[in-house]
């Protein structure tokens, strides 16, 4: 196994889809908070991305059947915006960031096949005392300001580690917009509540009614081709 | 030296053979049962694999001999199944995980060529107070209930680390079948008697009889081009 | 994104220009002194360089607008000697040497692009209790007691490590000729004392008037094509 | 820098040359034997080798001159054997194992060209109360013995770290033949004593009289075109 390879379950139909990452991390934010933005959008696994970027273990679920880690797809394209989630078992290793930037770039071609040019990354960022703040940073000044009016608070001047801060970065040379949103959390272990901060300012973000999305379960209709 | 090579000593008559893989790990559990699993079916080795994915020391026999770190491919044609046993000095280092998948793509390529379609990877999974258990995990739900009901616990919701992970579930990815059996070990030192678990455990789900294969070694026949 | 890149904001017309680097460092005395002889020189933000060697993270600025890290190189061509000079957010990681070499490499091509063939590298070097002393490595003996006759110290019997030493070295063994200059530093937190210290020996040794400079500022003309 | 390059000084000729290596690890024992062997020999520096597999700093001489670590090969043709003796700055980052595979095929490469089909390498090995002992390890069971019955000591099931032992491991793959002396020593510091023992073993090992070579001083004729 030499390269990423992307393995295609079904082809979604995407209107100008926001790419949203959910990646393990401090405080597991990103990943908690991408899996509530599935069962909130009934998102669909479309593809699945096994790369040698990724660590050398196996995944093992609770019913003791393996794979390799990998980066998951899910597309949903019932409510406005559309969506790509991209969330997962694990991020590369620390010791191969050229590998883990040639990794983000092709999620990035992925991504912009499928119409994305607008990406929002979610993480954690490690506080004493963590009180369900939400930080964000952002491809221009405009965006920034746009999402703090909405009550985020300034991430000013620091770093974003990881697939979360680089596929922002690479997206933003590449002339994407977007944004990163980051959960206040002691980051010891999974902290659903942060998680919860982060999706709740999320959908207020881009006016998803929760409710009406919970009501529209019936007539969902996901047009994909196996 | 660029790549790995293969140096193929003789070349083996195997029907469907079963990958078995033991290389050093915790407790060097899965290096002693693919030991002693070479004693019982009277595997030969077949042929070494040199590669740049191994560690950069040379290692010295008790005779003052030197070899670069490799891996070792027996086959074993006498019983049923037919096996390819691999194991070998060293894993790969922790530095260079693309590498690692590449060398473990490699091995499952040479395996395919030689018939290979199922593979059973052995290793040890720490534990405080190992008491001679025998976990399971497998790329299919069918294979892991089929694997407990013969005694093996489940390994359920865990990560299982190089080699012995990594080629079971590149060989998933590629449509093989297969199986992990890790025997529980406090992982301190060469653990014979967690080998010995996972040997006895191996030769009974294999349907392998030990007395009988003593019998027959007499009339043992390899057919092999040197 | 699988190689460095670099992004052309202007075409600055250049004479011979010396090569100033100065990235972060041991008591950041490096970036801190290019930003001092940006100032001083007038230097104008001509080129960005993106690259896979450098690490996997974003930068934020105070006003939460994100970048991935970088090399900006700037040009001063108003006095003599005219400059290139290269500072940045962040060197590569240790754990990719063969990426940096690389990188180095890549540098110093684009700056013979631009008709260098002078390079000054600038760091800190940690000393317990450090007094401003400024001291030199070279390519020739003839530079180091040039250097020395006008103050240096002697760095002699040691090494210097990262881009400060490395750009040097590789620069050497094109033909370039160049200089080390490194303050003593505690090196525990950004240093601008030493970095003061390195500047006013810089400016000295390469006979630029400060206070002509700040002069000719009125008169200041940057011929550059946007 | 993307590769391994060798810069010829001179192209010296020889007679099926002895490969020594000798360079920086334990107690410094290779290398320091390999600069008395150098002296013995009156061999001369023919070729550096530059590669980014080497670290990324730059060595600083005591006069203040730099160059990147490099490994530099002399050639003595004046005595028999003719030898090779390869040392050098520093030995390549522990980060890299697939970079180090390449950089030692790529040096028996260069020395086949000269006619080397024998390496000796050369090193320390760590122990608690050193007293002299000289250890082998070789490519086959008889250099082993031979070198035993000279007075060195069976070093047997263990590993060799590094250059030392990779050198001589790819060299066996290749059908070389060879042998890898190490001193016993503290490693704690540069370990002269210890140097000496092997270098004492060496020369009497190879047959070569010292006093002799003392006396030829003045008649030696090392033809090279430089």
């Amino acid at each position: 196994m030499n390269k990423t390879y992307f393995q295609n379950l079904f082809q979604p139909k995407l209107d100008n889809p926001v790419l949203v990452e959910g990646l393990p991390g401090f405080g597991n934010v990103g990943k908690i908070t991408a899996q509530l933005l599935i069962k909130l959008t009934k998102a669909k696994l479309f593809t699945e991305l096994y790369s040698p970027s990724l660590p050398d273990y196996v995944i093992v679920n609770t019913k003791g059947i393996c794979h390799p880690p990998r980066y998951e797809f899910y597309a949903s394209s019932t409510g406005k915006p559309n969506f790509i989630i991209l969330t997962g078992d694990a991020q590369p290793s620390l010791n191969d960031i050229v590998a883990h930037y040639k990794l983000c770039g092709e999620i990035l071609d992925f991504a912009e096949e499928c119409g994305s040019k607008f990406i929002i990354t979610i993480g954690g960022v490690p506080m004493p005392h963590p009180a369900g703040e939400v930080y964000v940073a952002a491809t221009s000044k405009k965006l920034a300001v746009e999402t703090m009016e909405k009550g985020a608070a300034l991430y000013g001047g620091g770093k974003i580690m990881g697939a979360t801060g680089l596929l922002l970065g690479i997206a933003k040379s590449r002339g994407w917009k977007g944004t990163c949103l980051l959960g206040a959390t002691t980051g010891l272990k999974a902290d659903r509540k942060a998680a919860l901060s982060v999706f709740k300012f999320l959908t207020k973000m881009l006016g998803i009614d929760q409710k009406q999305n919970v009501k529209v379960r019936g007539r969902e209709s996901v047009k994909s081709k196996p």
